[in-house]
């Protein structure tokens, strides 16, 4: 009967579905006997992470699968896979155990021979274009750009320092380890060495570990007990490691947020926010290539700075990178003066004219032989604005960028404007040259440049934020704060006088 | 056999639901020949925002068939509809081709006359009500109202305007168009004018289009090329168009976030923001009319002072609006005191007894020929508390808003302590009352109602924040800015006598 | 037939589906029939109310039902419920209706006596533990210890009350009750009195109603009319009730934020709040018990603080508290000093060797008399860092936690500078003593330990927001306004000398 023979179909269908749902959801790639065995122990005693694990990418897939899917599709950049890996899921054993003769914080727990920190140089196994990209950047040079250049370290010693009051006066002291970590090298990553073992309580009774220096770290630049720098669970957080978490705001937003680096306060008052929040949740944050119009129709900051973007139709529109300052041209934060940025992730090595490591002077003349060229500028300028006009017409997008040179002008004009008030509080001997960041009005300085104009660029360079710009953070500020510095420099200058 | 029977009802069932769900899915409006053109090159060239539109409303149906729905229903108010466009979806040629005798922005591209910026004007044809509400409110005057009053203008200039240090004196100099832009204009609006052609390279070749001025802009007052104020973008962001996003409340964010205009600020963090980031997921945006408690059950912006909203029963809770001010009694933000919301949306007309296009004189006595009477204050009363009523009791209501009566006499008077304090200044001779925006003790006093007390009146107005206006931005600052004021005050006072 | 007798069972499969999903959601409990005669109304005249009512686990489910679920999935606490209760879903009159003769504001309402508050006192029929536990907390007793405390009120009124210029001088006067009510007491709650009977004009005509005093207002330690202290209200906002928006964290979010309590703005820039962000979209809110792995995957601020936490297995990880000190060791915030929590959590009932009812002296000294003890501190470390270890390793726990020691001992440290600067101000003159908390030095001072100590400890004791601590809201602060403390001090040290 015709009846019958449709209902039979139909019901071979559900059995179909039922069965492959049912059979997917049992199929899972084989764990390694050792992950197995941290498995058994770990669901016990930390059961978040295992969970967490569990629903990553790395439980549900072998790297011999991934290494199969198209170019384009493909999570894993290496050509192949040692065979011991390549079988099984990507579990504990897989990343805690690599590379023992070079971890310092490799130790014998439970019978196996465990590292601590997964870094980077593990990660490589399996992503060695991201892990070499990354080596590149500002970001794996995060510690020493800081700590190794004397004008930023003393602006750190100077901000995180403790301070006593003798006599009167204030007394600064070297800051502790503890508060820099909690603070600048949060982010910029922390040192962190084996000093022995030690012994720890635990649920299970005791059990000897090795004792790590300025522990716990996930800054971008964190110095990792096998030499390594950077730690990639600093935008991937674990044990999920998941794409869609790097892909979201809230990741940068960690780090890189008012007054200083105010991207994410830019960007949730901006048009690409406003989308991000509002419809973020049809969004497809997993898919690789990320499909501009299909998978999202505003950028996140990853969608500008590092994912690839493809078109409705497959057309590459820009490249994945995990260098992450590859798409830009100029430098527009954490700097006294924007300029173009600097060719090499060590900016240490930089020295301006005045013999400094800072990529132009203190009145403004660029350090330019360590600073990358117009030709390069041009080239990076085009990566960013192809990915633009996506959405956008070219001459939407030139007009936009145009706004940027201006503003880039005007805030180092007006970040000019604060230094020389500044030098004339040093010529009348208000305040000391010797440390240029320690004293009222030098403070006051600081604001003008790595709160203020940065903040303007920030709204400038993403479309968005006007009144942010305009009185949050920005040129009420550049402006009030010229005519306080003015005012304490007049009422300092007469009561010296006297 | 009942048995095969049940099996066949069950079957037949699952077909039909199948086939509806396919058609539907398949089903969509025609789109004119025209707007197939455009979409044959721009799903190559700016495939972003041709995705965008199809997930619009605009690409999903007809003006002919949007007539056809229940008055309450209708989300388009015009009576009818012009043939040419009855029958297709709204699509691009639909929007950017109206009135091309009108838009100096028309011009000739790819065989079809097309204008680059889609106005109010090209919007009424099908939500005329919409247009002119809206063209009666402040918003569609934004730039003349800070610009053409030289009250605000004086202080816009202050505040964007580069300054140059010479012989130690900081010079103010006129602010540039770019950074207007991004800052007031890029809220208020700019003015977008045609100079002529340009030609641009895009990936297609060089291009002539209409070289705009002040371009890129979607302020709520924007001057647009065919003599229209408006940008019905600056809410519904292209090409979705989305009612959603204009509902929600990241939209308004984008413009109303503290200091100045913290609506944003004091939202987030009241009960009613609360529910809406707890339980908004399970919310119905998309719906019109809008239902109390069924497809919300905490109000956001747009449910007090713009949606058409119904209770469970079909009930009319409130008609909607575009104009912005429209179930406004007092006016909170924005202005030295606040006072009854102006009679027009124009408020340079306003003419205070001093003479100034303000709603008040700095001491704080109203202009009420200007501003709306007791009977319209009343009018609008009841239909904002109309709406709260959706969920409070009367009483409730009631006390709630005789808190923000009290604290607008309060912030008034916090203002005024200030003024007094500024012109005691002025008096002194410490600083100078010619410009009262661009000395230290003045931006001070400009902080005190531009920040502070517009603050605690949000916040009051809005039932929530109290930590907010504690501590935030509110009576901390409010009462610390007074006792620098007055520090600052006596400090210079004493150096001037000596 | 082998076939046909598939194609049966999925039929019936799906019929028994269906006809429990129907039956699912036709079955309710019973509403009683005072509560039906309310909703006959209320749904017509406060629809918003009722139907967020009919979404809230109140209206559906029994008391006698709740009390059957095994002990860890119950979400009620009594051993029994009264007969007249248990067999109704929890509706308008359940809870509306209690113990009238406590509550002075229970009115005649339609036929009924109603209170217009429910209370604390009426809940504990169904949760007496919570109430209990919440009664001894510092939430319940959160409005005399602000209030009740002469130094606590000192604050209070310097902050919210009125300041009008005369002859050039700033006069404080006493707050309203209103504006207190909008700020303070926002958060920690007013004293509800009934003042006789008013007449209120609604929709339905005159209603006479209780006259309360203070209204409206859901501050967690409320002083209810019927001598009860708390609004469970607060975090369980009416009338949906709902666990998820208590879990969630916009709802501590609501009083906890900067500058003074900025638990909710460091949570949001950290690496919890990050995963809470991207990634809760997932999680269910929903669930006691609250399994960590399964239902979240990182915490909350309830997580930590409150909820029941169980692993995937099914142990306890900790026990669900509505004290929300339970699981502190150290007070954090809103004090001169962090130091140990207070035995009580009415901490007006402590005296430091000054004679203050203050947990330190200005210069650091602790009442430890009054303050928990080591053991009882170690104790709640446990329980803490427990929920902790659900995902970290013991060695990062402690780590961590000796970090935040390191932070409480520095940031006492920067408060103690501040507090021997203010000292000094005083001695000099410069300021008057007599009010700690009015001049610009004082405040200043406040600044020191309310706002920036408290941010650096919040951050410390967090996991997270290492820029947000460095700039925003910590060390740059506590750095920057000790150097500007001084410059006044000195500035008006100069003047007075001549």
């Amino acid at each position: 009967m015709k009846k019958e023979r449709l209902s039979l179909l139909i019901s071979l269908t559900l059995v179909l579905f039922l069965f492959t749902a049912v059979s997917y959801a049992a199929k899972r790639p084989p764990f390694s006997p050792q992950t197995e065995a941290c498995l058994g122990c770990h669901k016990l005693y930390t059961p978040g992470i295992v969970k967490d694990w569990l629903t990553s990418r790395h439980a549900k897939i072998t790297p011999a699968l991934a290494l199969k899917q198209p170019e384009l599709m493909r999570r894993i950049s290496a050509e192949s896979v040692p065979r011991k890996f390549s079988g099984f899921a990507v579990g504990c054993y897989e990343c805690h155990s690599q590379h023992p003769d070079k971890h310092r914080d490799n130790f014998e727990h439970m019978g196996f021979r465990i590292n601590v920190i997964v870094s980077p140089n593990d990660c490589r196994t399996c992503h060695p274009v991201e892990v070499k990209q990354y080596a590149g950047s500002k970001k794996a040079h995060a510690i020493e750009n800081i700590m190794d250049n004397p004008v930023y370290h003393t602006l750190v010693s100077d901000i995180t320092g403790l301070k006593e009051i003798e006599n009167g006066r204030i007394k600064l002291k070297k800051p502790s380890y503890y508060t820099l970590q909690e603070t600048c090298l949060g982010c910029h990553g922390t040192k962190v060495e084996v000093k022995g073992m030690k012994t720890v309580s635990t649920p299970i009774g005791d059990i000897s570990v090795p004792n790590l220096t300025h522990w716990t770290n996930q800054g971008v630049g964190r110095e990792n007990p096998d030499g390594s720098f950077g730690a990639c669970t600093a935008c991937h957080p674990r044990h999920g490691f998941s794409i869609e978490v790097a892909r979201k705001p809230y990741t940068c937003a960690q780090c890189h947020l008012d007054p200083d680096v105010p991207a994410w306060n830019v960007y949730k008052e901006s048009k690409h926010g406003n989308l991000f929040f509002s419809k973020g949740y049809e969004w497809n944050f997993s898919a690789v290539p990320w499909t501009v119009g299909k998978d999202f129709t505003a950028p996140t900051c990853a969608a500008c700075h590092n994912s690839l973007l493809v078109s409705p139709d497959g057309q590459v529109i820009a490249q994945r990178t995990h260098d992450f300052g590859a798409r830009l041209w100029v430098r527009l934060f954490g700097l006294i003066y924007a300029v173009p940025q600097p060719k090499s992730g060590n900016t240490t090595i930089i020295r301006n004219k005045d013999g400094l490591p800072l990529p132009a002077t203190f009145l403004n003349e660029p350090a330019s032989g360590y600073l990358i060229d117009k030709a390069e500028q041009k080239k990076r300028y085009n990566v960013m604005t192809g990915i633009c006009k996506g959405c956008h017409s070219t001459d939407w997008v030139n007009d936009h960028f145009a706004k940027l040179d201006n503003t880039i002008k005007e805030t180092n004009e007006m970040t000019l404007a604060a230094t020389k008030l500044m030098i004339d509080a040093w010529d009348r001997g208000i305040e000391d040259r010797s440390n240029p960041f320690d004293e009222n009005i030098e403070m006051m300085w600081v604001k003008q440049w790595l709160f203020y104009s940065n903040a303007v660029r920030y709204a400038s360079a993403m479309t968005g934020a006007p009144d942010y710009t305009a009185f949050k953070l920005g040129w009420w500020g550049l402006t009030h704060n010229l005519q306080q510095m003015k005012d304490m420099i007049e009422i300092k200058s007469r009561l010296k006088e006297k």
